[in-house]
């Protein structure tokens, strides 16, 4: 009698220490906003056996095929089975396996279908995944991926020449029939992140050269205390500025220059990192681009975000808060 | 904030009157028991815009290659994702849609899953939906079909040849392949069941002639009341037997007989149709198998259960109860 399953359901994942809900975490943004080279970085410094990472672009209610006939473009909720990606987020949020679809992203059409098992922390990284209250509700951690247009647009076409197999006109046209679609769905989450990440050419600075990054770190969760480090000698790697957001509300700016010395930025690094009373030093996957180039900007955006994984986990676990710097 | 996440869930659900959990109904068994026919026959009485049919045999683990190299049959719960049956069936008996997997049993690959949205009436069928208690909390009435396994040899090898493209031999070869799972894993459920339905030959009778069915009626839910029909008129076509079960338990067995005149049978027809104040006139489509030939035994299977799943519906609804005969 479906009455009883539910307390079943709640009395196992009581008694079960596994069940344990994970730390969730959301890496919203567009297309190519770096969503996917953000959540690598951190699977790799907590280790892929305590993180499940999940990309929710799979959730398509129609085909490659299919969507020719229709108006809008897999950005549109319409176009994606929002109601089931809540309901595997909900299912994930509280420890429980899901079958998650999965749609080639090459052929544009559905494949076999996927279990996800959640481990101590989740990365849900995608187009949509703060679309709705009720999948907003599901994380702990929200970031908004918020790139500067040019520079998405660039690695937007860098990317789907190079891995996608198209040409470079192709992309500039999807990015032209996207649009309006990006500026009702996709933007719109940018607003209720908790964190915000700028990527942009540092001004004035050549064209290829190390970009730099402006933290928003809106007061919706407890971030680190940065005034004790964020002192004279750091203010060559990053500095803080009380600032407004777009809707005029109060908001830290953590601007990390591009071009910082490698030495202050890890200074920095390490005393974010200590703060969090973790034993081990200072992880050398941080801030690692494809393996080869390394962004002390990502680094810090990085450690921020570990900085609320593992604070996040030591509340969730129920355990004794660790001291916050 | 996960927390929030199920109240809120729970608040919407209370808010919409759609959201009013369906009607669920398992019909178990071995493969070629006779499920599909009997569901079709409640979709077509019961009309298909209010009923959602189920089959849950597309939880397959691994597909017909990958299980070449595997020591069990798809009977076994460990080829199957039991744990995401169960979700399923949960979030269905809660008036929750899923995206349900599809397992192509032609090619033996998986296919695009496929949403499912719950209508008033839900009837999951297939070889193991009541193999876990979880999965048997879920549901308001369960039936197990078990027919003598001479007849359901005789039917899996008529539609596997004709309708699967194998030759009788290698059917009979499946059939020895899959019986010690079926032992261990199939029949079992039969124990769990609140209606057991055991077609077979008339003794005594023609070898293509009509079948009997006899319904072990469990005293686990309210049956209708039969002694007042089951009077010398009605025993020409049915008769009402207290016995013990095969675990001593004492049970209502209802023999149907497979050669009953025709009027008779529809007479107990009409008055159990009638004691569920339907106004309708007795439906035309009981009985009807493959959409030609006709069976009294399998019409009054099916208003039995029809019997059942109108009166948990009125539970569920939280209605007036109608009176039951």
């Amino acid at each position: 009698m479906p009455e009883k399953t539910m307390a079943i359901e709640r009395a196992k994942a009581a008694a079960d220490p596994n069940k344990k809900r994970p730390v969730m975490l959301a890496v919203a943004g567009d297309s190519a906003a770096g969503k996917t080279t953000l959540t690598a970085g951190l699977v790799r410094t907590l280790g892929s056996d305590r993180v499940t990472s999940v990309c929710v672009d799979d959730y398509h209610r129609y085909d490659r095929e299919e969507r020719k006939a229709l108006p809008f473009t897999p950005l549109h909720p319409d176009c994606n089975y929002i109601d089931i990606m809540e309901q595997h987020l909900q299912l994930l949020s509280t420890g429980r396996s899901i079958l998650k679809p999965v749609y080639d992203h090459k052929t544009g059409t559905f494949g076999r279908p996927e279990l996800i098992e959640p481990r101590e922390f989740i990365i849900i990284e995608g187009l949509l995944p703060l679309h709705t209250e009720l999948a907003r509700e599901c994380f702990d951690i929200t970031v908004y991926l918020d790139p500067a247009e040019e520079l998405r647009r660039e690695w937007k076409i860098r990317r789907d020449s190079k891995k996608r197999g198209y040409t470079p006109e192709q992309v500039i046209a999807e990015l032209e029939h996207r649009e309006s679609d990006a500026a009702a769905f996709i933007r719109p989450q940018r607003a209720t992140a908790d964190i915000v990440v700028r990527f942009a050419p540092v001004e004035g600075g050549p064209e290829e050269g190390p970009l730099s990054a402006t933290l928003l770190l809106r007061p919706t969760i407890p971030h680190p205390d940065l005034s004790k480090i964020l002192n004279d000698d750091a203010s060559e790697a990053l500095h803080l500025k009380l600032a407004r957001d777009d809707d005029n509300k109060p908001v830290d700016a953590l601007h990390v220059h591009g071009q910082a010395d490698r030495a202050r930025s890890q200074a920095v690094e390490r005393h974010i990192w200590k703060s969090l009373g973790v034993a081990q030093d200072l992880p050398e996957s941080l801030g690692v681009i494809n393996g080869d180039a390394r962004s002390e900007p990502l680094a810090i955006t990085e450690l921020i975000l570990l900085f609320h994984m593992i604070q996040s986990r030591i509340r969730v676990r129920g355990e004794e808060p660790a001291a916050v710097p």
